[in-house]
């Protein structure tokens, strides 16, 4: 007797999108000097929202509500939206799951940039959809180019991350407005901004659930320094938030994780301190990598991808260097940003060894 | 412009499986005086767990590990099973979720007790597939017509839970073990055990991974008192716990609840004197029972379902009073279960409101 999987799922390959810093310790041996590899926010959370989290880890025995009320709308509030026009899900990762299967089945075309996040193309795969896959252009996501391949498959979907990762670049607000205004018919724009509360001002549009094609994604992973916790919210028209409600686990988002987030969102003094920080850590890669003969990409985000100056080869060489150096940092997966390398703010500490690592890294690999 | 759903996302209703009491409580303007209508451990996790937590809580800004290792290979030496036939997911809701979609899209039949776990059907329905629901007899899943529906319906998959949630009735290992033997070709079988660490030894059939058409859910939500971490597990053959990996959201667990889950695990102390208190609870409810002159269902949980001696509208209308007065439970969704009430075991003061208020509960309805 052997399992009747559906043929999609026979179809799919065995594929994780990011083999964790964990598992490269493990495989190592060792433990990194530095984890700096997963845009984390190493000044972690608002010690009110540790605190917050420790008083939730005591009623832990209690299912979470699953409307997830207090926290849903603190955010309908504190953005502001009406309070179905926002859904609490287990991170964006989650969030992207749901709600690429609101529109997503066999036959049907996704947009999105080549090296943009392979967490949403495996959702993509996931459902069956077929993704059409655009080059960035100028190390920024190319909106014309996203936009007129829209056209020409009619996709349900684009996905469109500002600011970017992998390459931490931006469009501003207006410029994704005109691209909202030039939608192909029935084509969705998932607008993640994970990286928002990083970006200068201006860089996030103006939220206007009104317009239900589009469908923004943000997080208590990043800024808030929550990326454990698993809490991401998506903002949109209300019939595409109801539909999320239609398939989304009721129960899935961990109480303890809720709570955290509340409390990370009324600390909003926290989180300026943190930008303050991170723009700093921004600007002592900057030097690091001018120290090094090596271009960094303005960055409006808590990494700043670095262009090793050469080719993928390159590139890669000085990644496994600086791992192999127990430096945990990441690259892009495609050309032409997979001449870089992703360095993350990280602590001074942190950013001491990089500084100390990179040169080595550059000369084994010359 | 308007979003271009999916047939199947169209045609879904909006529905919820259980509405909180939370949200009864905001409805209501009062808060329940006794939680005992979840199936919560009123008991909590063992303070290990909690303080496991809040050492966690600190690093929250580190994604977890997407391969969760530790709590895996713990699970794994505990159960034991090969490290690659146990996943860790949010929950049983979570994992059932991605196990339906391995076998279920549209036509697509599935087969399960009428008035089982809501979430179950949920899911099914979620990826378009056909429910046959069969009849409880004598308020126990039942096997064989179970088995005689997926026979007649060549049905991907048949739903048990053992011990049975919402009636607390159970079959031994031995029932179960016949039930497997007798699957029809290509028929997985979904077996939640959630509440299987109350139940009698012998209740659960030996691990047997060797078997790939057996897929086993379990929990940190119940005994182990985790209901709001969201940590749940699936043990199966390797090829349908690699099929899981294919799908599941690879950083979706939150390493809090992980971290807990871990430290729960391993103070079974802590477990068994939870087994204890809830076996003296049920006692509790089975005396209250008595003392009102209500059959009680013998339970293998942490809950008791009590026989109001009518029909639904009898049942609902107990019900009503109940929550009327402050005491949250719950009942069977379907004849002939919902001729019932369903109590959980809550703490002794719970219990002495609960046994104040019923018989105004039953007067109210005579």
């Amino acid at each position: 007797m052997a399992p009747r999987f559906t043929d999609h799922i026979k179809s799919l390959p065995a594929f994780v999108p990011f083999v964790g810093p964990e598992a490269m310790e493990r495989m190592s041996g060792r433990p990194f000097r530095a984890r700096i590899g997963a845009n984390e926010s190493v000044f972690g959370p608002s010690p009110k929202a540790v605190a917050a989290m420790n008083r939730a880890a005591e009623e832990v025995w209690k299912y979470a509500d699953p409307e997830n009320h207090d926290l849903r709308l603190a955010l309908a509030e504190f953005l502001p939206v009406n309070a179905d026009e926002v859904v609490v899900g287990e991170g964006i990762d989650g969030l992207l799951g749901l709600a690429v299967r609101l529109f997503v089945e066999k036959g049907v075309k996704v947009v999105m940039p080549q090296g943009a996040y392979p967490t949403f193309a495996y959702h993509v795969d996931g459902a069956a959809g077929s993704l059409v896959r655009v080059p960035y252009v100028d190390d920024r996501e190319p909106i014309a180019e996203l936009l007129a391949a829209a056209r020409e498959h009619d996709a349900a979907i684009i996905y469109l991350s500002n600011p970017d990762n992998p390459m931490g670049t931006w469009w501003d607000g207006d410029a994704v407005n005109r691209m909202i205004g030039e939608l192909p018919e029935g084509c969705m724009l998932f607008l993640d901004e994970a990286y928002g509360e990083f970006a200068p001002r201006g860089v996030l549009p103006a939220i206007d659930t009104a317009n239900p094609m589009v469908l923004r994604f943000r997080t208590f992973s990043k800024a808030y320094g929550m990326a454990g916790a698993r809490i991401g919210y998506a903002i949109g028209g209300r019939a595409v938030i109801a539909a999320i409600n239609k398939i989304r686990n009721h129960y899935g988002v961990n109480n303890v994780g809720q709570a955290g987030a509340l409390a990370a969102l009324r600390d909003q003094e926290w989180l300026e301190q943190v930008r303050a920080r991170v723009a700093r850590g921004r600007e002592r890669i900057y030097a690091i990598a001018e120290a090094n003969g090596l271009a960094a990409i303005p960055s409006a985000t808590n990494f700043v991808t670095l262009d090793c100056g050469g080719d993928f080869a390159r590139a890669k060489g000085v990644l496994d260097a600086l791992i192999a150096d127990g430096i945990f940092v990441r690259m892009p997966f495609a050309a032409p940003g997979n001449r870089c390398i992703r360095i993350g703010v990280g602590t001074d500490a942190e950013l001491d060894l990089f500084a100390e690592a990179l040169p080595r890294a550059l000369a084994t690999t010359e």
